[in-house]
């Protein structure tokens, strides 16, 4: 008889990775051995095309020196954002990819903002939204004048759009992993006259993203999570092609100017999509993200979707007998309102959890108060790699083994 | 009898490498074959330790995933600043390397005048500066409704400070090479009651800078020309230890909140130089970077200076019979007032000189109007490459051959 976990026989997981269209792509990756990586939602895992890509720019470096920059270095802003957008729902020319998510909302804050005639001038963050969205737009409101409201998590948000004049939110909950419904929401914020700027942090390649079918004008996100790009790979921004002839953007660098090259005293930002670069980029860290980006290119989304839910659906089949007994709630949202995590409390003992099965080879991630995540990744873990991340969780909770001393010593947490 | 130029001999620029130093410094870089590169000060030339480091840090990516971040990628920063910090004459804890220059002057501006309590508040860039330092001038006082004004080029300084809170200033001019004194500069303006950011890109590494010594509170400056950090490397940013408690930069990201794992909804500044710091950086560029400055820390600083200079008068000297016949002005300052760079003047023919200089590998660069620029960095160039570079500049306007129609096309210049 096989073996199996509340029901959950592992004969029957192997039987779903035979018929998985997606199964191919793990090869794609090179893992460790060891282990059950559930935190590509943190930092995504290295696609085997990667070092070659990175070895190649450094040999382009030492070998055409200074030559590099016209041989594809200083336009991999646009290539890349040409490449990733398909993967958003937006057009070539509608993506920039560039600096980190923090300083694309700074700009785009300023960018909107600069164009507002009315009063309406309020900048609404959203309670509970990974915190770098809101100290931004605390640091923009602060160095402009312009009020900053939080937007209580929870909240209807149509009842704190009095006097706002843009909002920013994730469209996956870094915490909860609850997807906000973004054409309804995009419509709502519009028809009460303001703006949102999307955070796709946690849904950009974990979901298929539509941003133009759901009328989305400003988005930001991240390449280092579910798009693989490598530690701090640089982010992206998205306006839509229709309000790219705004004006400035106040992180106004020489990589933005119209001319860069002409090295004119005063600033007139690019026509396009360029006009939100600021200053010299890294050349290495676009060639690592061109790697992954290229094998984004070939990837089915629809399938994506239906193996995350799977996947999902399946490690908390594997263990919901066990939350009700052991004090953990499941507050992961539903198929049609979940990114591609599994969110699990346990106030008293989860940081203990993760760490024990950190110490398996089991690598979630833990967010206070008592927050384990744990999240899914369609391209490089198949049905078994769940199962046998669940057997793993309920041998560690079943056991007490995270009882032990060494997995309640706090350190840095990422 | 040995060959000669201008009276300068082969043999006499051997004897000269036999003596130096720095020699063996060469060694030390990969460099390509048959290349004089002469645009150091552009984009510098790749250590040999870099594509080890590189390699070590895709090797942690892929096998320590998120551990990575408590393995020194989160660090990087603080650390790589450390290491950088005597090369510019500060002590540890007042570099952080991190983001760009333009983003830097950026958060300086609004550190300096959210500090500020008086009227006088207008920000004064310098005419002639590199353009992307006065751009992000006129963006943050667009965005904060500051007056902003220019310092015309060659006028006295000491005339434009009044109601000026903040000026940016070059050490070292980026088209002409000439050096402003640093103290004396810093000590006028001080007496104005106004603050000045220095920008260092054209000296880190081209030259000793002593910024405490100075009585500089404020400086940015760039990792990928003199100092060897690869093209688009992290910039650093300065801020002596006596003004590090001046409340929020505006660029307010996660990882310059004083507890940036607490995820509290309202930023609090760290109390340090972390503050400067935005979202997350990408660990590869760091590697790359931190076996550069680990280098670093063995240049003797006064033995570079004076190679410098001396290269920089060799090339010179081998042709200074050249320049009046063939209508080339050469602008390079005096050796007290010099950074680390020959700046010669041909309306007419400079670009195609360089163009045709660069057909035969020897690598300078173009700036408009008419300004050839040549680097010399003193750790991998010998005295000998420095007279046959000079050879070939001969060679090329004796002959006219800078006159074929290919060298006077113009394509993209960086």
């Amino acid at each position: 008889m096989s073996a199996s976990l509340n029901g959950v026989s592992l004969t029957s997981v192997r039987e779903r990775d035979q018929k998985d269209p997606l199964a191919n792509f793990k090869r794609r990756f090179a893992l460790p051995e060891g282990v059950l990586y559930l935190d590509g939602n943190s930092l995504g895992a290295q696609p085997s095309t990667v070092k070659q890509a990175v070895d190649d720019t450094l040999n382009q470096w030492r070998d055409e020196l200074i030559k590099g920059w016209n041989q594809g270095w200083f336009d991999a802003p646009e290539r890349l954002g040409n490449l990733l957008a398909p993967v958003i729902g937006a057009q070539s020319g509608e993506v920039c990819v560039t600096d980190n998510i923090t300083l694309n909302i700074f700009k785009l804050l300023g960018y909107i903002l600069g164009q507002c005639q009315d009063d309406r001038r309020a900048v609404l963050s959203e309670g509970g939204n990974f915190p770098t969205d809101g100290y931004i737009a605390q640091g923009f409101c602060r160095v402009s004048g312009t009020e900053h409201r939080f937007l209580p998590e929870g909240a209807n948000l149509a009842e704190h759009l009095e006097g706002v004049a843009v909002v920013v939110l994730s469209q996956v909950n870094y915490r909860t992993g609850k997807l906000r419904d973004m054409a309804e929401t995009t419509k709502l914020v519009h028809a009460h006259g303001a703006e949102v700027i999307w955070d796709l942090a946690h849904s950009a390649g974990a979901l298929p993203i539509d941003l133009n079918g759901s009328g989305a004008r400003y988005a930001v996100g991240c390449t280092y999570k579910y798009l693989n790009g490598g530690p701090g790979a640089p982010a992206f921004l998205y306006v839509h092609r229709d309000y790219q002839d705004g004006g400035w953007q106040p992180l106004s660098g020489w990589h933005g100017h119209t001319s860069p090259f002409a090295f004119d005293a005063n600033y007139t930002p690019a026509g396009d999509i360029s006009r939100f670069r600021t200053g010299t980029h890294s050349a290495l860290i676009y060639s690592a993200l061109e790697a992954s980006l290229t094998m984004w290119a070939e990837v089915d989304m629809q399938a994506l979707r239906e193996k995350s839910l799977a996947m999902s659906d399946l490690f908390r089949e594997c263990l919901s007998d066990l939350f009700d007994s052991h004090g953990i709630k499941d507050i992961t949202p539903a198929a049609s309102e979940r990114g591609s995590q599994v969110s699990l409390i346990d106030k008293q003992n989860g940081y203990a959890i993760v760490q024990a099965l950190i110490a398996r080879g089991v690598i979630g991630d833990y967010r206070e108060p008592g927050l384990m995540r744990f999240g899914f990744t369609p391209l490089y873990l198949s049905f078994e790699d769940v199962w046998q991340a669940a057997k793993h969780f309920r041998e560690v909770v079943e056991s007490g083994e995270y009882q032990d001393a060494q997995f309640h010593v706090r350190g840095a947490v990422t």
